[in-house]
């Protein structure tokens, strides 16, 4: 992974992340507001139409969120993600990258793309997060 | 696991669902346009801040929400997921309750709740499904 | 209209919101964490096919938000909305519910349907609101 | 208006939209899965609080999302849309553009930013549209 940022934060919350460690999936690279991470599909990704499952695909985003909003140094939790499911995928491995596009100090705004190794836009989430005040 | 309702396109699309297996996600009931589903609390579900992950929390709402929409007996995906998190939780058992709320032929409209063993709030969530044509 | 609470955070925001009135919305009711709104389809909420504008809709909706979330007497906004738009309507009067679901310290959710003359469901929202924290 | 696509769908859609005209937005610019929207703002936009309405930015993004949809020729509507709003604005113009970032047969994905004069990010929204099949 490559380390841009402060990464207290943000290794504090990845380094021990048992359900991505248990999904599969790896942070990429991390830097100011934006993170990448991926996830190599497997047969445990797969729902009962051997597509990837939708919780799947949440998951890898998710990671990437946590990871470009804790890039600050400061905690942060979503309140609210919207996922849009626009393309399915079967195998390969999913990308997904997170960008905030707002942050003042108490919410920031991420979107975050979830992509095939063709380049196809599998999901895209919209999302809110709300940073807690750091104590002193 | 109770059965209310014409169990074909459910029990396709549940029995062989490799991602909540892997996650370890019960369905508990269904009937037409609802289901409920629950996950125990286990040391993989937790993140860096040792509480359930939100991509967990999402997961046994989304097996909810897959059973109720497929209850009809027409394969349906969901295209569109917003979540609210509302409150944090450790350990016990989620509960997640999924109803419909509109079904027209084309698309569906669902609310999702997942509660913790106390009955608070956890999250959220308002989906969108679409539902395939049927072939002939 | 009813008056079942604290009305001061609740009159200071809608006695003098002019784009309510601009648009021809009217509260109902409004009691702790619950509110009524609704809109006299009118000429002027009609799109260029005819049926009420999502954004008229969205308004309706969001005029029972407002009243509901401001109910407690602490200012608050809405941070995130998400509309599901289930049924087209033409004529009639639109009637707004906006009902907490969880309320803490800084956030709470809502969930607000908009229903026609017959009762059909014409929109669902479900809404994140920020409150600020009172001034001494 | 510059017009650089098939205008078939956007005018018979937007000439006639008379929320639009009333709430007072004007459609600067369509393309291929793109337009931008503008709205100056006065009286009738603000609420209680002499801020601009949260109905009256969604309006705006509305409209500009309307006109991309629909510059493809085929008549598409919304069925999900997420805003978020982001910070607040008191007066000069809103600006809104709408960018396609999914099309396929049946459903459609759009980002659309609503900006103040200094270029500030008011609102940010994900939308999801469904496309109704030609008729022959």
């Amino acid at each position: 992974m490559e380390d841009h940022s402060d990464m207290t934060s943000v290794e504090k919350i990845l380094k021990n992340d048992r359900f991505a460690k248990h999904v599969g999936i790896k942070l990429l690279e991390v830097s100011d507001g934006y993170a990448k991470a991926e996830m190599e599909i497997g047969d445990q990704h797969l729902n009962g139409l051997n597509m990837v499952h939708g919780a799947a695909i949440f998951s890898v985003a998710d990671l990437a969120f946590a990871a470009a909003v804790n890039s600050h140094g400061v905690d942060a939790v979503a309140i609210n993600m919207t996922v849009a499911f626009i393309n399915t995928v079967r195998s390969g491995k999913l990308t997904a990258e997170a960008r905030e596009i707002s942050l003042n100090r108490k919410l920031g705004t991420y979107l975050i793309s979830v992509t095939d190794d063709a380049g196809n836009l599998v999901a895209n989430l919209q999302t809110t997060a709300y940073r807690k005040t750091p104590k002193k």
